[in-house]
């Protein structure tokens, strides 16, 4: 429920409506706008009625939320939100890229990936440890050892750095070691990693899954928000379709109805997206149109060599021209990149 | 089979082996480039073999066309083509718009509509006259009355026309009336209306089916390119997946697939390929990010009124908002929109 | 709108209505039942309120259809449609199956299917002599020479056979030769085509198309049966989705739906739903249990070199083992084989 | 690598070969066979080729394993296997029906289902105490005390039972109160889960992912079996496509697959597999004679006041309708219902 308060209301009026909402168990948004203030009630709508909101001196309008998610909506939360790593901030006119090898494989290599991200004027490093891989064969990544070395390279080059957490066990070390969380396609509705995830004070990436619709994935998000965590940048990350000349199909559609009906900042994954080296960039392009707020791009010194995702990975060079491109694309757009 | 002459060769030792590829039953091509003459055999090939074309003086190199569509790949013809429908050019830096109602309804209202793509500037009227509707109760198009509206509207404001054919029979009374011809995602195998709309001297805008995989798309060209049409557009319409947000997925992937794999211009419908109106002008600047050549885009007077597909059609005032951002994204792009 | 006639209403009841429907424009429907007359009006809801039918002495209720396709739904026609080809029967407890090449390849190919096909106990014989091929550089079928060669193996061993028809201007020459006429899957959706099926006197096998809903599937039989041709069997032949392991998906569960939905015989073909030899007879007699009317079988006197769909086609030994399973779960499902 | 011994070799010979395994780092199997004993090698296939095993005395035979998966797959292990829950086995001709409701409501609601399922004549009984639920408003589940209610229900009815596991922290919870954990198809590759039930001793029962590929399904039944626990059942629950007219698309072939490639028991739930009541029985029909192992059947003994999924739950009624049909296509199928 959204109760829009009266021009000229006082914030004392709007925390005395606050707390009818907490004593009935519900759970109360406070959204102070530059005309009016704006509260929100979460929670069982059959309670809500009873409380007879619109009765009271101080409210001018009260509204149910019509979409199944309700904090991460934009009926509730009309401005864009902000999300920062480190020096980068995604959404509200602010576009960042985060870049990197798809998994940390050794000091060098993942040392020589920060200076890469360095030097191209970027300030995300993203590297997995935890690898959710298919086939229990396939490297798994190095694990506690590789976030160490991610962590060095980082602050050695002053980067800011994020990594995939795969279960709730694993939130403590990684908290340890990056500035950001990453909740795999794999595991978007892996409620119990979500309201975990929630409860850190992190951002968190949240990708789409494989076969995940658009209002699943609000879902998942709102399951971190409601513990608490406000932090969340959404991810499309390409879907599963019959087409099989691309990894995925990138569903940029969705990053265009993401920003439509929600308020939190949406990337988009053009290496996942396509698994088509060469089709990243212009896919990063089409990305920028589709209104997102940023990339995440998988970038390796060495692409013939990486441990996975080979395919899909830019190298130094690759990077710089897409890089190029893209300043002209973000300034299109009238948006500014950082 | 592409042959590559030596550097110095002639016109007359090109015509001396399409002889003899044509002897052997084949079908000769001849591509002169800048600095070699490149010629194709397409057919059997083992009949190819027996030719022992790279034994021939003027012979520099033989290699086998491994996609398995050949006269529209880019191995056998490296350069964009250029597909132009009036003032209208697609492809090779030429970027384009076709717009204008899902259906013909009245004389009036495609006159209006006419009006309306004049005034933005662009030259390219469509509408449909025979509509292939999901149910025989629909509305099904004014037929042949239809078209005479719109040639009637278009040579008001001089302005080019296109149409859909759903049959063979049709074709006739559509060539009296339109500039060029486009075969819906329905129609895309149906492959005796590709072969008959090879045979015609008009420009065939070929949309993708709805769930037909990029190589089928390819190799429907094939069909209408090997029967001596090479006016050919592509078209991206959409495609089917589990998403439910959207009526169908834009799969903006495939521009820049078939970009890589084919010389034939490429545009996008971002109409049909979200079916709803507020996502039409970002997938639009999107598709120019992924590398179209230009834009299919469903536009009424009264998109309330419309017969068919009202729910994502744009109205005069969407449509200015589109081409003032269009204007930026093309030349961000590096192309010139005509 | 279906119109319930009072017990103890005549024939010259129904007469009586039938002509006011028919006199307003609209399609009317007589279906007497053991106890009761009832009558349908097609068309236009707006005209028929104006009939006020409710109103007649002889009508006891009138209540609209609610499905989108009309006449060939059970709210229409609740008893089970029974459609033959020769001697065999499909639905209302009549299970039979079509068996034959993919393509029809020489005259002694088709002669030893025949062969293979009246050995093992069946009477209808499918083959292909106009192939919608991927490629147009695949073999595509030999045309009417191919239908000369089955005619005559199917006289030879007395068999009724089908073969599928792609456009509007190749039925005449089909029907010479045939004993019904298939609609490809690429088809599904040709509207012109339906229509002119719908105007033949020959039972029509509509096939599912590669992406089609089964309430596309049910529209696409309504523009045939409109046309009033009723002897219309629907076949599931597999659909597009994510998995490679299989050619297809076969869609049992449409199956189950069709048959709730309409009361059209409903067939399978596992076949193409499968893609794989071994697969083809499981899939079989799980499409009993669905509740399938009957079979498409593509078998091959010599699988390993047929020109087309050979690594999905049983041979004699194969087919022998199919029909004996099938008689067991035929018989368990309480239909009778013919 | 497969090893197979020379006929006469002894249990000696093949341990000694095992130390060697051991000894390079892989993982050693022994499956003794009726006529010849049979040795496995996983791991690094380089390091394989250092043992030179080809080489021994007493091997006869040494192949590559070609599928990805390898200690699930038939090529390792030729015979079904056979997993059983309390009293009901499943697989090598045994057909068994797990049945519940989805999720437990109250010590009142489980205790009838149990006493239903019992009179029904089954001996699993199922129900959700931890609910994996799209939206975090919607019921979560009771968590351990709906375990304990249930433990109560299937000790007062002398049944086995089985319930969801969604963490690692929960595994503990849930083996104390149930005979087999439930992997649920948003957790199929929630690797580290899988991992942890791989160390469990109760057999796993594990649902294929929403859009995961069958070889996807058998690389998650890896991780586990790899694990050392092997008494893995696979299910198949519906795979999501473009079709709405059914909750899922129910993929039979993927169970004639499965069971061609796999030595582990697979049983179908068309319950999710269709989301329609009236679409279960068929499609329980279709699954016997597509060779699944058994099924899990939702059943409840109100569905109309499920607090989930009533619309696709069979009460007492159905549930005895349904089962008077499986023994008739479970004794077509030549297995054995138990």
């Amino acid at each position: 429920m959204i109760i829009i308060l009266k021009a000229g209301s006082e914030e004392k009026d709007a925390q005395y409506i606050l707390e009818k909402i907490k004593d009935a168990g519900l759970e109360p948004l406070y959204m102070p706008g530059v005309e009016r203030i704006v509260l929100g009630a979460i929670g069982d709508e059959r309670v809500l009625a009873t409380l007879h909101l619109e009765s009271y001196e101080a409210v001018e309008d009260v509204r149910p939320v019509l979409s199944p998610y309700k904090l991460v909506s934009r009926e509730v939360h009309h401005q864009d939100s902000v999300v920062s790593i480190g020096k980068s901030s995604f959404g509200n006119g602010n576009f960042s890229i985060m870049a990197g090898p798809c998994s940390i494989e050794t000091a060098d290599q993942i040392e020589r990936s920060a200076k890469m991200v360095k030097d191209a004027g970027l300030s995300v490093l993203r590297g997995g440890a935890y690898k959710p891989r298919t086939s229990p064969y396939s490297f798994q990544g190095l694990g506690e050892e590789g976030l160490e070395y991610m962590a060095a390279a980082s602050r050695k080059y002053n980067l800011a750095c994020i990594s995939e957490v795969m279960d709730v066990h694993e939130i403590d070390t990684l908290s340890a070691h990056v500035d950001a969380l990453q909740i795999g396609a794999r595991n978007m509705q892996n409620y119990r990693l979500l309201q975990a995830v929630g409860q850190q004070d992190k951002p968190v990436l949240l990708k789409r899954g494989m076969s995940a619709s658009v209002e699943e994935l609000l879902l998942a998000a709102e399951y971190i928000y409601k513990e608490g965590n406000h932090r969340i940048i959404l991810c499309e990350r390409g879907i599963r379709t019959f087409e099989t000349a691309t990894r995925n199909t990138l569903d940029l559609n969705a990053v265009a109805y993401l920003k439509e009906k929600s308020h939190l900042p949406v990337i988009v994954d053009p290496s996942h997206g396509t698994g088509v080296r060469s089709l990243v960039i212009p896919m990063a392009l089409a990305a920028v149109g589709a209104g997102a707020d940023g990339l995440m791009i998988e970038a390796h010194p060495n692409p013939e060599q990486a441990l996975s995702d080979g395919q899909q990975s830019l190298d130094e060079e690759d990077l710089g021209r897409l890089l190029e491109k893209l300043q002209i694309f973000v300034a299109a757009a009238g948006k500014t990149m950082n």
